[in-house]
């Protein structure tokens, strides 16, 4: 049988809009950029794997518990973890079409083409001169000197009618009501652009109510806000998206060990999941790399479509925020050990894992276009434990022997799983639309089954290799079950 | 036994931070106006509910279907919907304290103040003004009015120092930044006041994707914001809260009978959550307090320490949305019926209960004062399907023999359930706080079981009763999950 990979992403932006995973947001209005929902079958397969999360990360330890924290939250926050300062991208505007590019990634686009065009000796001149642009204080001013002596233009308009570069800050602001000046910057309140500080403003009081020691981890699953101006690719990058984190917190001087335990826990959890280990690999950060706060980080990186991207990142944050948010909100973050009887601020170790992304993942991972008879059957080959769908259940024809037989199963079988009643159509276009949703189990209902002597029995049809067993109606929860756990990539 | 139920919302409020249930938002940052932090206790609470109602609202119907709409949306949903126009709460400054207040809520207090003085004539009498003040358009200059004619001052500075009363927008506004004007109204993007919109602007793509016919619903969870100027009584009002929503589509004609059908199994879910009938009841909206967009709405309202209050809102919205989505979005928003050969436009009966709101309704009927031993036990009675966690399990005293035996067993049900090993303390103390935080069972490891001929034995404590039973090993898990079902509020 020939079988075919995904090979490109719009192939899954089509799958999932024509299956109900995923539209785009406000899409009877033209949709919102950068921005989507899910949908039937998208909400049950994030909720499976957030859930998954969930239990893998919290239920599992002892000493890791979960917060939720508002998305809201004080705007001094956001200056003690630095994002009101430095979370920024360079912009810089075209005049004539007024559209707005990231002065980097306009560089690198440059170079790109240049590439593709064979000159390599100039796309290596302007990669050093990128490379060695100034860090945030001088970088502007050298971005824009870089694309003026190039001569880049205006991917789209052509022109070359640049504005300077300025620092666009990627914080979404509104404005609380609470007192009647209004608009005012003292109530400027921002959307969080990660969850972590959510879990960080806590400490002190999670240690204070939960009985926990030193290491011990908090985990917590929502929402964050970017203003991306070049967001695109998908659910890959989102102006609205969902994280789940899990911070812990470690004696210093253990923190090099637990960050490599975290990186192989998480990587572990990534296969667990149903991906293929072919498709996953560890990109550490160059020491010249890392992030102010960070003393090691690293990616665990899926082979998308797009290439490799990062789906979760593991950091070493050292104390940078407790000490931060010490020193901001006059609290002391610290923890006293009493059987060293010495008081220090944990450093952290964060694993920090897109939801959306793995999501994305997920449904790359599993997706096969076969040959079968001479006709292409398109299949999502999901982890059973986070199908949307558990069980489509369908009556060969529509005769009520055989309806009441799927009836009584498929009512039996929803108090434990998601299920599927389905009576029209073909058998065969009811096991096509299951394998695009990633179904794992069909069960028909036939008269050979329910017409010949002794008990009842059904046709249990697999997705992935289409097989099917004849089983009795009493053992259906049994093998349902046994398949579930047995299941591999 | 003398028992007391609670008496007052200060006593959850400071259960709920003691235990980590509920925190202030930001709290080492002084925290931020009605805006609360779920704790390790609060977010499993949480979720446990969460997930009840899912699983009530989705995987139990086969009509009915998930989805997850973004918290942005286009901005042209809440001109159709109405509330860029229209939500809007009448607000009045005071000049001097600067502070606001919402203008019928300030003529409320003054005529709860009138009859706490047993001034009844002119209570009633402002009441009347109230009352007949205008509909929106008059409604500013009439509540002026009526606060200038009675001379009523501000609650904290005591002033008559009022500005005019001016239509405040409740919507929080962010800017998106993806044009270079930046600032204009054209990139205004509101954060949803309500989820209900995301339900409707995706019927269209849920009606295409998932094969259903009408009548059928469309569930979803989710974050709302509203800029509430007045918010208090914790977690009640908040300006980020969640909800769990179902919008039933039906044929126009058969509205009344589901919108009673749904009243209905929308109570018994309450009850099923173990909240105590007593404490429940429907209100009906009087027909001319309907809004606009509906044409019966009821609520069901638990009582509070603070009264009677809406935990949820049954609504007939009529087609008051699809149409109006229709009209501003140009798509076609209607049901072909082919064995009617009719097309229309579904009615829609909502369901929309408040998350936090159910929160705070299971905290607030769990909770129990008892005398016992001439002490008082405060206990969280709650269902213990949504118990935060479900077994704490103790060895008597720190002796290898306990404690690896206590270990054991939890590693064997922290598969299936959330769980706590606790060893520090005595024995009483340990039981207090599980009562505390609502565990329903407590298991403890003594001499008296691993020390006898035969199995090893454990005494499983029951929190409601405080009575014991000797269990061995083996049946711990039969005997937890009969108790668990067996249970009654």
């Amino acid at each position: 049988m020939s079988v075919k990979e995904l090979d490109s992403l719009d192939k899954i932006v089509s799958l999932a809009k024509a299956r109900g995973f995923i539209f785009q947001s406000s899409d009877i209005y033209g949709g919102l950029g950068a921005v989507y929902d899910y949908g039937p079958l998208g909400v049950e397969l994030k909720r499976n794997i957030r859930d998954n999360w969930w239990k893998a990360m919290t239920q599992k330890y002892e000493n890791i518990v979960g917060v939720d924290a508002a998305i809201f939250m004080h705007p001094d926050v956001w200056k003690a973890s630095g994002h009101v300062e430095g979370f920024n991208d360079p912009m810089i505007d075209d005049k004539q079409s007024k559209k707005r590019y990231r002065a980097d990634m306009l560089i690198e686009g440059e170079i790109a083409k240049l590439r593709s065009n064979e000159k390599f000796e100039e796309a290596d001149e302007l990669q050093q001169m990128l490379d060695t642009a100034g860090s945030r204080e001088g970088l502007c001013e050298d971005l824009h000197k870089i694309i003026m002596e190039n001569e880049i233009r205006a991917p789209e308009s052509g022109a070359f009618d640049w504005t300077e570069v300025r620092q666009f800050n990627l914080m979404f602001k509104t404005q609380f009501g609470a007192t009647s000046s209004g608009s005012g910057e003292e109530d400027a309140v921002y959307l969080r652009p990660e969850t972590a500080q959510g879990i960080f403003v806590n400490f002190k009081n999670v240690m204070d109510t939960s009985r926990q020691q030193i290491p011990f981890g908090i985990a917590q699953v929502g929402k964050a806000f970017r203003n991306e101006v070049v967001a695109r690719q998908f659910v890959f990058r989102m102006r609205e998206f969902e994280q789940m984190e899990m911070q812990y917190f470690v004696e210093p001087g253990t923190d090099a060990e637990q960050y490599d335990r975290w990186l192989e826990e998480r990587i572990a959890w990534h296969k667990e999941l149903g991906i293929r280990e072919s498709k996953l690999r560890t990109h550490p950060h160059p020491e010249d790399k890392l992030a102010h706060y960070a003393a090691a980080a690293a990616d665990i990186q899926y082979e998308y479509p797009i290439g490799w991207q990062e789906v979760e990142g593991i950091h070493n944050r050292t104390d940078f925020d407790l000490t931060q948010h010490a020193e901001h909100s006059g609290k002391k973050l610290e923890f006293y050990d009493q059987q060293q009887q010495k008081r220090y601020t944990p450093y952290v170790i964060e694993t920090s894992v897109g939801l959306d992304r793995t999501v994305l993942m997920v449904l790359c991972d599993a997706y096969r276009e076969e040959e079968v008879d001479g006709d292409t059957r398109t299949v999502l080959k999901l982890n059973p434990e986070i199908a949307p769908t558990k069980v489509g259940i369908f009556p060969l024809i529509k005769k009520d022997k055989l309806q009441d037989l799927a009836h009584k199963i498929t009512a039996d079988l929803r108090e434990d799983y998601n299920v599927l009643y389905d009576e029209s159509g073909s058998i065969g276009k009811r096991y096509r639309r299951q394998d695009e949703a990633g179904t794992p189990f069909c069960i028909t209902v036939d008269f050979d089954g329910v017409e010949s002597e002794g008990e009842d029995t059904v046709t249990i049809r697999y997705r992935d290799d289409m097989t099917q067993d004849r089983v009795p109606v009493s053992r259906i929860k049994e093998v349902l079950s046994e398949k579930m756990k047995s299941w591999k990539p």
